[in-house]
């Protein structure tokens, strides 16, 4: 592919019945946008179309006249609905002819796979006339990169691995190859304050130009993203770099970590680095801490176990949580939060021990204690405390109380971790 | 509304920047096309652009080209930057006029919430001239429903209780009122049987055009959803009905539920009406299954208690399984999914114990026992046995591997439940 047109905008297209009929929520479409921006590249419009030929080729026709980059998602499939590479050439005017590469590429996973492929399986060999293939070491699919008029149009597979995976070796390094200069981005996440109390720290910096900073905020977790262009990387590094550091000298209390860092990962990696191990004791989380810790591969070495004890008996038998402190307190309670985490943490002889015990509703709330108050408790050898959460504000739903209250307790377990606050308790 | 054309197409536009840049991933549009697909309504196209004038005009007016109804989501709020009504007007040539029950709704919700509305609040008081207004019982933000040439228009905020309230309410029963006949579908979900399989065994429904069968397989389900149209809701359903039981007489063993049923809420379903109660031992998926059981309201009436039981020295201290057992056999195998299941229906004395014990990777994988292997065991008073999954072929990431273990967790505790092979075993 001739290094031609610069790339500065880009559609994305994703094909495919089932997401329009709501069948698959496509979160293709979103990864590719965060790539794109991250690499400076404007984009103007997401398409979603069925798998009909009029309509594909309408909707690649349509993009190619509003962007320089179109890249589809979807319908690279060997049946009779995947029809993306056959209406790139309607819609480019080209031929579809076989590419013995791709063909070989073909029988060459099927050997893998232990399998034969039928003659329809060849039809992932056939691509429009002046293709550049787009390997990929995970399917049999492979993708099309065709330059045509002033539009790169770029074919990638529906399957998420298979599509990050073609879109990171092919695609993004096409792009920077033909960006002007380089742009660099760098995210810093934030927790514990809400987006407002935290935009009003770093307004003249959210004012700015260059570097832009632009906040997004959710769940108790608030994200700001510097980016910059510059010649090169290097360059644009230098100037992320002092925004980077006088935002974390304004903020750095509620800085948990940088760019794919989540709440789960910091505290992870922060007790790695102190060779600690946890214990979880949830009970109106259900387990969603746990598996929220667990979704980190690696998770084995600081977490040891978690309690999910939904019953009152389960925390009196596996947390040693007194019979009495449930009945005057309730389980929702400072005292039973307390007893819950160090209860975790001396059963399972770990370093630090965390409970959530609250009410996640719909039922279950009292005008004493409504649904959305939640109790976060942690222990470790020196002291064992609990914070106290009011969720009604969010409480629409059970899943956005249990996921606040999942965040907060990570955050509180990390702010302990880095000791920040030490004083202010 | 005057009764005008019949409405058999859709599109939707979601509207909103920060999709475009991929920092929110629009659940709102699968939601809606779902509800559509539901009442029969065609649907040819999704389309997301951000907070900009010319591109959501644009987009309406193509939208417009092609459907007879247009539903946007998102840009309803208040600020400079929400311009869904504004971009309306201008797509149909209509002035914004003030709609004094819509100034009166901003009060009265600013009322409830203890605060003073500011003058740019009353911005969401302003709809093109002809609006009939959509009302929101969960927000400040009014729909707008204009009939315009061949299309009718209507805008819904993007918060998505918001949204799902004023479309179940207001758009829904329109739509209803203008399609001809009633469209009716009931999903049926299976598990434990492969989607090529299943659909062999009710080829000539998938074949059929009138009820239509379409099947929809992910992470170890089956969805099949018969779908027909007649004059009246009662003739559709007795037109599927025989449909269904056909297909239910096949495939009954594999059946768990219809429409909004999960795995998790099929268990929880058949537990409670067994008056029973249930522990859970999870290793590999760390707390997935309990964090999904509890996903559903009221789960505490069958669900007591979960040990997370990530380290060997937890499987022994915990679930009491042997240690000699876990030198032997290693801590994914057969004898240790048993133990577990058995331990933890032991310790927490409920009816039935439910364990998980696998590799989900990526790393920790072994000649013999490689990334993908999982055990799940089963106890109750009468037996104790356990299943072996291998995952390896959808190895691909450690979350499917750990969702496609919960569910086939789940379906192996339905299956005892209804006790539909107990003698296959």
């Amino acid at each position: 592919m001739q290094n031609r047109k610069n790339i500065n905008s880009a559609e994305i297209l994703a094909i495919g019945t089932e997401m329009l009929l709501g069948d698959l929520v496509d979160t293709n479409t979103a990864w590719l946008s965060r790539k794109l921006a991250a690499l400076g590249t404007g984009i103007y419009r997401h398409t979603t179309v069925g798998d009909n030929r009029e309509r594909i080729v309408a909707a690649l026709q349509e993009a190619a006249s509003r962007a320089d980059l179109v890249i589809t998602t979807g319908g690279l499939g060997p049946t009779s609905d995947d029809l993306t590479n056959e209406c790139l050439a309607l819609a480019t005017g080209r031929k579809m002819v076989e590419y013995p590469e791709a063909r070989e590429h073909v029988d060459e996973m099927f050997r893998r796979f232990g399998r034969k492929p039928t003659p329809s399986n060849y039809k992932q060999a056939l691509f429009p006339e002046g293709t550049q293939l787009i390997p990929n070491p995970l399917g049999t699919a492979m993708g099309a990169l065709l330059e045509s008029g002033d539009t790169l149009f770029a074919t990638l597979p529906g399957v998420p691995p298979e599509m990050m995976g073609m879109f990171e070796e092919t695609v993004e390094p096409l792009i920077r190859s033909r960006s002007e200069g380089a742009i660099v981005s760098k995210t810093l996440w934030f927790a514990g304050m809400g987006e407002s109390a935290l935009a009003e720290r770093v307004q003249d910096f959210l004012d700015a130009t260059d570097p832009t900073v632009a906040p997004l905020a959710g769940q108790g977790k608030v994200r700001l993203r510097i980016t910059t262009r510059a010649a090169t990387p290097e360059e644009a590094e230098e100037k992320i770099k002092p925004v980077a550091e006088e935002i974390l000298s304004r903020l750095g209390d509620y800085y948990f970590g940088e760019d794919e860092e989540t709440l789960e990962s910091a505290v992870g990696r922060l007790l790695k680095e102190r060779g600690a191990t946890l214990a979880l004791a949830e009970s109106c989380t259900g387990g969603l801490l746990a598996k929220r810790l667990t979704d980190v591969a690696g998770s084995s070495a600081y977490f040891k176990e978690g309690l999910i004890t939904y019953s009152n008996e389960s925390k009196e038998r596996l947390l040693k949580v007194p019979h009495e402190m449930l009945v005057e307190h309730g389980a929702v309670s400072e005292p039973v939060a307390e007893a819950m985490a160090e209860g975790a943490r001396k059963v399972a002889e770990t370093d630090y021990g965390l409970s959530v015990t609250g009410i996640a509703g719909p039922d279950g709330g009292t005008e004493e204690k409504p649904v959305g108050l939640v109790w976060i408790g942690i222990s470790d050898s020196e002291e064992t405390f609990a914070k106290k959460l009011n969720l009604s504000a969010w409480s629409r739903s059970r899943e956005a109380i249990r996921e606040r209250s999942a965040n907060a307790a990570f955050d509180l377990l990390r702010q302990h971790l880095v000791e920040v606050r030490s004083g202010a308790r």
